[in-house]
């Protein structure tokens, strides 16, 4: 028998102490192994949530996550003879946050190598995984040796983290409907945990600040920031962070398949300024972690090329691309529009407010494992700054499931505001943040 | 859909709010009925711990978790054409806290009826059930007419919770394994909700004090036994609470069949002085309560009625009788002793560091459901005061598995003291909290 137990461990940390490197192993062990309940571990969670956890802690938890699975390592594949240029991206989770979805075929047509181990919703945040899965046929469930042959010959996979850091898998679940997302200690491990045992040799990270954001304040945003990329350093990853703007909702849509299209948009060359403007800062920084000179990331965008390898990709994972032409995908049968009060100019549209009406629309979970709905979702036809005429459909929402729609009207209620005013202007990408910082 | 679900209502606790009336009997049914999972509970119990509860909430809790199940009444019960005089008590939980084995058959010498809902254990503490259970065939699981028949004819019944307020069976449980069991919203409405389903209509509470209560601070015992009273008042019952001391154990065993034993002492005459005072003290206090005049609980452990009580209702429950004979329990194999290291005075025995070893020997559990070792246990040789000599057999640990010696022996480690000065006297009976106060 062990003399560490559960209740004690919990004990420690529930009265403000500090988990011995020792706690900190065993528990993550013994619980991706079952001999820690759920319950006990989400006791914890709390715990951890209400009273912290020291860098040192932080740093451990990451690495017992790490190595409750496999590490992978791709340094050595090579292309034309020369080592890939494995590197990934990852966000802390927003609103209508779709970039990686264009993002990874930008990369792909710059000669980038992406192992993109993709999470689910996580609370009022969508996933990516859950997105893409809108793609009829699409699976994210590669083999090792796929993943290998994709990063090769395509420079891109997309696939469940499933097998990496078991641990952060179950853990994550968790967290998702049990109140304890927005914890720093937490998703800092989670995405490091993550991304270290994928295989990347170079990261970016979209810190999101903002109502739509998990951490509520500017400050906490950068710190989560500042933390992730010291794990991501420590670990031998070339990593830094941009912190991002998540008051207002990413595009002009919210949920699975919608994302999709307007991925699509952006991939042929148009789709909301913002979308674009995110997806090529975080590539351009993407080609610098990685040593990358000399191509543009938007003539991608304009030439054809991204949208090229993105209908690769997915025609490599199993998606059907036919359904990639232009509302092909499975939108909500039962819909419910949102219209002006007046005329004037669309003031604000809270991140945090969007985020939680298409989680009850079904876009999100509220227990683990639980079937998202392709089709929820919310359009929003008037962004903040633009001109709205009295009575025209401000928002509309989809849901396959119609006794959902009021839950999300409610969600919505006092969350945007019509003015006379255009907002003042928001900064997208706030800073920068890099280890030296 | 309800418009109610466990993320938010959990995010509420967490953040420091309170929890609306509705949210209370949301989320007590919808755990009773398993819509809302075990891990999601224990989040929602650690966010009470560190946030705590009004006066308002805990009341809701209560009636909320007594409305999960039935609540029995037994006010149409008649002896000799009279009402029975229905009256329970309940400790908060100590170590060595084996007052009601003696208790129950000392109210019943005097003419009480006992409907006694007995719990397991709970962290370090063990639960009276899970002592009584080592007496071969005895068993707490009895019909509703089996105990309606044994309160008319025996004058009490012990039965397991059961189908008593389920929503705190489940509850307790989880707070078992997950580090909330020390907190007073959740101990004063697990307390009270089984007790005011359990059809008494007086309850006396011993509310301990100590490092061996739930609670650490004597004030926050006290509020304990305030926040009881209240809720046990307000529900109809004539309520009333001790404050005691458990800065050591009572008694001079810890453990599961070691404190059946001892109780037996207790009913035949005999038995260390503590347990005899609390038991008499908190008879006296139930006979007030129930209004009872003119009996003597004393005179019943003098002539021997009390014994004869108590082996009429261990063999009316299915226990073997001829088990109580001195001796004839079951006490775990292994054993290991703790020798003086010079003589003198013991100066103090930590309660908590007792309660702690013991449930390492396997009295108590770390995982829901897990068995509870019978003959584990600790015999404390010599009590606070008593004088030593150097070498001699301070105590003896007891179990049946062997391996669980060193975790045990670890506990007590520097919790126990032998010097030269005999400690202050500490009174048994701090105070006594009615609803006037």
């Amino acid at each position: 028998m062990s003399h560490l137990d559960a209740p004690s461990i919990i004990r420690t940390k529930r009265d403000g102490g500090v988990l011995s490197d020792d706690a900190i192993d065993w528990v993550i062990d013994a619980y991706t192994h079952g001999r820690v309940a759920d319950a006990q571990m989400s006791a914890l969670l709390m715990a951890i949530f209400l009273r912290g956890m020291t860098d040192a802690e932080i740093a451990r938890w990451t690495a017992a996550m790490v190595a409750s699975g496999e590490r992978m390592d791709f340094t050595d594949l090579r292309r034309d003879g020369k080592p890939l240029a494995l590197v990934d991206k990852h966000s802390t989770g927003g609103v209508g946050d779709k970039i990686t979805i264009p993002l990874v075929p930008v990369m792909m047509a710059c000669g980038g190598a992406v192992p993109q181990a993709a999470g689910r919703g996580l609370g009022h945040t969508g996933g990516t995984l859950d997105k893409l899965e809108s793609i009829p046929g699409f699976t994210a469930e590669l083999s090792k040796a796929k993943i290998r042959q994709q990063l090769c010959d395509l420079g891109a996979a997309v696939f469940a983290a499933g097998e990496l850091a078991p641990a952060d898998r179950k853990i994550y679940a968790l967290r998702d409907v049990t109140g304890t997302t927005e914890s720093l200690p937490l998703i800092a491990s989670s995405v490091m945990s993550k991304k270290i045992a994928e295989g990347a040799r170079a990261l970016v990270l979209d810190s999101k600040v903002g109502s739509g954001a998990f951490l509520n304040t500017e400050a906490e945003s950068r710190e989560l920031a500042r933390t992730m990329v010291a794990l991501g350093t420590e670990a031998g990853l070339e990593t830094r962070a941009l912190l991002t703007d998540m008051s207002t909702p990413l595009g002009r849509t919210v949920g699975n398949a919608v994302e999709v299209e307007e991925s699509l948009e952006v991939l042929a060359g148009g789709g909301p300024a913002d979308v674009v403007e995110l997806t090529l800062a975080l590539a351009a920084e993407m080609l610098d972690a990685a040593r990358v000179d000399g191509v543009d990331p938007a003539q991608t965008l304009r030439d054809g090329t991204a949208m090229d390898r993105f209908r690769e990709l997915v025609a490599a994972q199993g998606g059907d691309v036919a359904s990639l032409s232009a509302g092909a995908l499975p939108v909500g049968a039962y819909r419910e529009t949102i219209t002006a009060p007046r005329g004037g100019t669309m003031e604000s549209i809270d991140a945090m407010a969007v985020g939680l009406a298409v989680w009850r629309l079904g876009a999100g979970r509220s227990l683990p494992g639980e079937r998202v709905q392709c089709g929820a979702g919310l359009r929003i036809h008037r962004r903040p700054g633009e001109s709205v005429s009295a009575g025209e459909v401000l928002f509309t929402l989809y849901t396959e499931t119609p006794e959902r729609l009021a839950a999300a009207m409610a969600e919505l209620d006092g969350c945007w505001s019509v003015g006379d005013e255009a907002p003042p202007e928001r900064p997208l990408i706030i800073d920068r943040i890099t280890s030296g910082d």
